[in-house]
């Protein structure tokens, strides 16, 4: 018993002060009520939810909490991207050991949102041996025009929204002591989601889509299985700096990958949005057993979660 | 490097299983696609987050993953209730160690999210010690007609849901070895959202609302405080076998207590729903520093996460 304000409410307060400069609409409501409150989306309401493990999915040795908040949140954010949605909102349920440094998590958190023009409009904050942050993130898509991974057709070009195996190769450096201030390093503890990209690829008349998180070399498998097609690739984007390895298996670079029948529509809407247009890399084959790059077969390679 | 469906995409394909009853709507898309696809939510949309760990919200000593699952699931759903919204998604991030019996939490959620008849649309399953589920729930609320915490007034008479203290009585009789399928036992490890009472209410006139997670001891503080209202409470309704501490202190009841000035309007439109009338305890005051139980300062007294 105590009479004073308690111990939750006062974390509660502080982290509302984190994220406060993000509310604009004095008809919504954020945090301090039960729920967040938000004004009437526009068609499809998109949601993803994500779990980051300080030390599963980010190193706890070179990384620090701040670059967790920040890479929970854009990494969510890319899988709205990645269905041609916009972002309405982040709710952040954070568990932590006592004594961890919640306000850079939730700084890291908020810069994130602030880039992305996103509001963080909840959370919840527990106690547990491991800090994890899950992330879930509410989009609106007008027009019922949410793009699946399961709707990509024989004939239709295959692109990659660009270079591919940065983040993987940022971990590489940093592992190696290189600067965390280095761009590839920076691609891997701040990743940045394609929301412009995606809206503008959906404007643009794509057949189907998905965010790199695991890996062209198992994400792209994905793809076909939910569309029940083949590929040939013919071309790999390396990004500079990193391996063939690094960008067919390499996760969390966060890139889309889509499928399209008229480039020309999809590079004129990319042109008028003043997005870069995205790089082509195959097409896709009617037979579900053709996955081949460079006239070898593809097999399936990525970043697997060990559950 | 694999040829195989990956261990991960196994995972998800049997979590899908799990929750694929409840995919209702063809035009909806749920597990197995970037984001969940909605069709869209009548007027605003309400979103609300908690996170429950193994050991922590919940004696895993005594109580079961399937029941972690359920609690998980009815507490969070127990914020849109609070509000007067009716819900329409569910996602779960579950992060838990290698080999915990996932199926067992997941088919716990199922069947809380059954109950409560609203989908599990999405989820993300992690590595971590703890076992821990952080639960997203969206709800709608036709008519911007939200109820907030901060709308009490003067004058409004004050009321909860259901007699309190049943979940804290609960666990002490667990605790000492009292079945688990006993009525005050399952009230603690199955709590129900009060879901079609926060709507009957909301449409009865309630001027300010939220759920008994920590305490009526320690919430209706946070409600006045939030109103910038004091309370005078002349009744305080104990719960069969359970203690005025708990009533009054235990948390986990997820009731709800609200405030209205018009009885009658209220009582009829719980009697027109098939809702239980709420129970008056008492009457909102103008003065913020006047906090009475029978004539006796009421300290601020609840159950308080340790962060």
């Amino acid at each position: 018993m105590n009479d004073g304000a308690s111990n939750e409410d006062a974390v509660v307060k502080r982290i509302a002060a984190i994220f406060m400069p993000e509310v604009k609409n004095p008809k919504e409501v954020f945090i301090g009520d039960d729920a967040a409150v938000l004004e009437p989306f526009a068609g499809q309401v998109l949601i993803s939810t994500d779990v980051c493990v300080f030390g599963v999915h980010l190193d706890d040795s070179l990384f620090s909490l701040e670059d967790l908040g920040f890479k929970a949140v854009t990494s969510a954010l890319s899988d709205l991207a990645a269905m041609g949605a916009w972002p309405r909102g982040v709710v952040l349920g954070v568990s932590a050991p006592p004594g961890t440094d919640l306000d850079a998590l939730h700084h890291g958190a908020a810069m994130a949102a602030t880039l992305c023009d996103v509001p963080v409009v909840g959370g919840d904050v527990t106690s547990s041996r491991d800090v994890a942050v899950a992330v879930t993130v509410f989009g609106e898509c007008p027009g019922n025009g949410a793009v699946l991974r399961s709707t990509a057709k024989p004939g239709d070009n295959i692109y990659v929204s660009g270079p591919l195996g940065r983040s993987s190769a940022g971990l590489r450096l940093a592992r190696a002591g290189v600067s965390l201030s280095d761009d590839l390093v920076v691609a891997h503890r701040r990743p940045f989601p394609r929301l412009r990209e995606g809206l503008a690829y959906r404007n643009g008349g794509v057949t189907a889509m998905m965010d790199l998180s695991d890996g062209l070399g198992l994400d792209l498998h994905r793809l076909a299985d939910a569309s029940k097609v083949g590929f040939v690739l013919d071309h790999l984007p390396v990004a500079g700096g990193a391996t063939v390895a690094e960008a067919l298996a390499g996760g969390e670079d966060y890139e889309l990958v889509l499928t399209a029948s008229d480039e020309a529509r999809l590079f004129a809407m990319c042109d008028a949005r003043g997005v870069t247009r995205p790089l082509r890399i195959g097409t896709i084959h009617a037979d579900t057993a053709v996955r081949t790059l460079n006239d070898r077969p593809l097999t399936r390679q990525g970043f697997e979660h060990q559950l």
